[in-house]
């Protein structure tokens, strides 16, 4: 077969983590440890699934509160950390304040871990 | 069409994250917390990348204490986070030890974080 018969696309080439083409360096290594750090806790991941897993893809915090057995201000703070961290949007509608995910944050992160099981054989 | 002839996969069910499918319970949310808390740190990111994607997917602690601005025990004790949240192997050979990233606990990890986009349409 001569080489222009070959196929090009190199799937190992784009499918892999950025972690695993090169080192992190400095300033993405902090940007994503802020980001993971919002990750870090209990009621925020299981809050960051309340509303993922919510009908319609965003829930109001008035949905948010009953699953939990700390106080309504814990809950605020808690969603302002995934907020500031990028991890959710929100929007005021009338007395409540709405919650979703943002798919692309949480992709990042995601990609990052996706490491093929060959790189460690 | 017949019941039968029908595929039985369904893309959606499989491909998407468990935190779509159903909120977190709480022993989940803890054990998860706890591997995100090991990633929550620049400097321990940055191990994690020089491991992954060091030549032949293992790194000896010799290769990782170079690029780093902090001492050699810090990367140590760095390390053993890693190790101790599941998220490296390890093991000695002569006079050095030897890091590896496990890619099934990443993995399970990035998986948690693929949300489809159309989640929050």
């Amino acid at each position: 077969m001569s080489k222009s018969e070959l196929p090009v696309i190199q799937a190992d080439a784009v499918c892999c983590s950025p972690m695993v083409r090169e080192p992190l360096d400095e300033p993405a290594a902090q940007d994503l440890a802020r980001m993971f750090k919002a990750l870090a806790d209990p009621v925020r991941l299981r809050l960051l699934s309340l509303i993922a897993s919510h009908e319609g893809g965003e829930a109001c915090v008035c949905d948010l509160t009953g699953p939990f057995d700390v106080s309504q201000p814990t809950i605020s703070h808690h969603l302002k950390v995934l907020r500031e961290a990028g991890l959710v949007g929100s929007e005021r509608r009338g007395t409540w304040v709405y919650y979703w995910v943002l798919p692309a944050a949480l992709g990042k992160l995601s990609s990052l871990l996706d490491i093929p099981a060959q790189v460690t054989a």
